[in-house]
């Protein structure tokens, strides 16, 4: 298998990453973010339901990985480390209530010399449960442990340009899968036949590129629960007057570019007219604001004061830094559009600009993601920024039944 | 919204959990798996990249949902609880540095008088992270911590009838998805192209059954990379002589019924040839030999006694549990079909029996999902048990660009 970056980019990736485990103290990382593991291995398979990690040492040129015995083979083929640093525990650690895999792994450190040392954990991570920890604690005990939480993730903020060509060929995919999805969304259809539009454009990509799964499937609430964000799609059928909110994001590689689009199936209400005018404007003064040197909070303040003129808030946040990632989430866990954030914007940063509303029984979504250039914003996807309504007189679900 | 199961189901199911709370001697249970969430509540989101909760406490009639404030609308729609048990965390909360949706949590435990009580964690779950715990057990210095982990996930291991039927609506979509995904496999055809077939009908469902997503994504390896079980789908075109390996769920409503299948493009190698046999026969042994009253470990041990015959050993297990879940994982986390699980069968317990082998370059997976009668294994799909053998000359690439 080819790996999707140049082994230098590796390289660059690791020392920055042992540059910040000096800064904070940390001699052995435990990385088991499956996005961390990819950025700097190039790992990717979807064993990230099992325990399993990359080991960056300090004083180490190579990472170990460690994981299931039956996922070495995969390990071997998609990384670029040698075959020799590939360790695979016996299957009867798996989902047992009597073996854990970080017994076996604590094992290995102990075996290698590395067990005394300043080991970094990645705390707040989806895939190092409280139990992970607590049997690492327990068979390591001469080990110091420290909070190496999104340590990695804060290398990832800036993107290569190689990354961010990933991006431009995920939002290709991302403007396909909208232009379709949106298509479909008629009188009669059901959500689940929209969402299967969707999925069919984002997995098949271009001709030139294939599509990879998104990290969160395409969210799709229509009616009154487009009053709610993260319902996905049901076999609820659309009717004429139906606000349908439509979020997803195409994926290369990995790297997505989140896109999202409020759609009336006919006559919008009343709310949704004028309600849409707001957003479009908040947007586009956050756009035409973003510069090198600004921060997260800064973008929210402008939007804040935009919408503020309309006697409207927004309790959430704006939006979050986006590239590279793995279900349950695409956005970064680094930086946050919001009040308070003081990320110092630079170039290449990528962020998924959301201003989602969501009121008692209806909400809008038009966003935008977009890269920091040297002077502004580069949007990467083109698709109108507005309310997108749909003739109820020019479509009929029949035409949509295959 | 309509829940999908009677109001008295999910009160059965509470009553279960409780009576093993009470066995355990906890006294309030603060469930984090989704699936958990889900079967006791009907909560039905994509929000659990965020943390949240439900609360079952020993002595109140209903669980308490605690989220992130802009899901609240989705508890309340998705839920049978009454809305003033549905609590929302402010955005801030949400992956900050500073502040941790587990200290909002605690504290409203402690408001309500909880805090000083015998308290049950979900400890090996993806969605209970190392923090999140450390966060607890800092807020709630007199509370007594206690591992839940599969606690509810043991009650949902006998599936209910409606739970069954559900899962008949799940293997009519695999079914229908395993035939057009094999369909699409032709020279010249990428990975990705099959597995968007594959994916619109996983979706689309059928006209009377909507398609939900399954929990993992098909898993597509041809050529070498048959030899390892998790990669995911690439842009790699199928040459002629590859092995392909399809491994993918049927979900209706959160229920999965997965479906593995090995498919040659043209003349299947020697090896494939005469492995398949063997697999297969090993396969309809341990079907034949189900019934209530054996454990796992004993399916597991006619497996390996018929593929020993002819000098082969798996090292992974066999199968597991399955039924209602979310991503990362369709199995259940009980029961495994391994040596050692003793686990007993019971009516309505059912499982994902996959005796995949792979080996130095290639691999094989022929599946089945089964139900566990009063008397026997009933397969939930109908799908050819074999090697299936695509013929080239009857296929091309330019058939299936569409």
């Amino acid at each position: 298998m080819v790996l999707p970056f140049d082994i230098l980019e590796y390289h660059e990736r690791l020392k920055a990453t042992k540059q910040r485990m000096e800064e904070k103290g940390i001699e052995v990382l435990l990385i088991t973010d499956p996005a961390n593991m990819n950025y700097l291995s190039g790992y990717d398979a979807w064993s990230f339901y099992v325990h399993q990690m990359l080991v960056v040492i300090i004083d180490e040129p190579q990472p170990l990985w460690i994981g299931r015995f039956q996922d070495t083979n995969g390990a071997k083929v998609t990384t670029w480390i040698y075959d020799e640093n590939v360790i695979g525990y016996p299957d009867y650690y798996v989902q047992s209530a009597v073996y854990h895999p970080m017994d076996f792994i604590a094992d290995i450190l102990k075996q290698i010399g590395q067990g005394n040392r300043n080991v970094g954990v990645e705390m707040d991570n989806y895939y190092f449960s409280a139990m992970a920890y607590e049997r690492l604690k327990q068979h390591l005990p001469n080990a110091a442990f420290k909070d190496a939480s999104a340590l990695v993730n804060g290398v990832r903020i800036i993107k290569s340009d190689q990354e961010i060509e990933y991006m431009r060929r995920a939002a290709r995919i991302a403007e396909q899968a909208m232009v379709k999805g949106v298509e479909s969304i008629c009188i009669g259809g059901r959500e689940c036949d929209t969402a299967a539009e969707i999925y069919y454009q984002m997995v098949k990509g271009t001709p030139e590129y294939g599509g990879d799964y998104p990290s969160i499937v395409p969210l799709l609430p229509s009616g009154e629960n487009t009053s709610t964000p993260h319902l996905t799609w049901t076999e609820r059928a659309f009717l004429e007057g139906d606000a349908v909110i439509v979020e997803l994001a195409g994926c290369y590689k990995r790297y997505h570019v989140p896109l999202a689009r409020t759609v009336s199936v006919g006559q919008p209400s009343e709310q949704l007219q004028s309600i849409t005018p707001i957003v479009v404007e908040g947007l586009q003064d956050v756009l035409s604001s973003v510069k090198p040197g600004m921060t997260c909070g800064e973008m929210e303040e402008v939007w804040r004061n935009s919408i503020k003129k309309h006697g409207i808030e927004k309790e959430s946040r704006l939006g979050y830094s986006v590239g590279l990632n793995y279900p349950p989430d695409w956005g970064e866990h680094t930086a946050s559009i919001r009040m308070g954030d003081s990320t110092v914007l630079q170039p290449n940063m990528t962020f998924h600009l959301i201003p989602g509303l969501w009121f008692d029984n209806y909400g809008i979504e038009i966003s935008e993601t977009f890269r920091v250039t040297e002077t502004g914003a580069e949007l990467f996807t083109q698709y109108p920024q507005d309310l997108i309504v749909r003739d109820p007189l020019n479509i009929s679900p029949s035409d949509k039944i295959s």
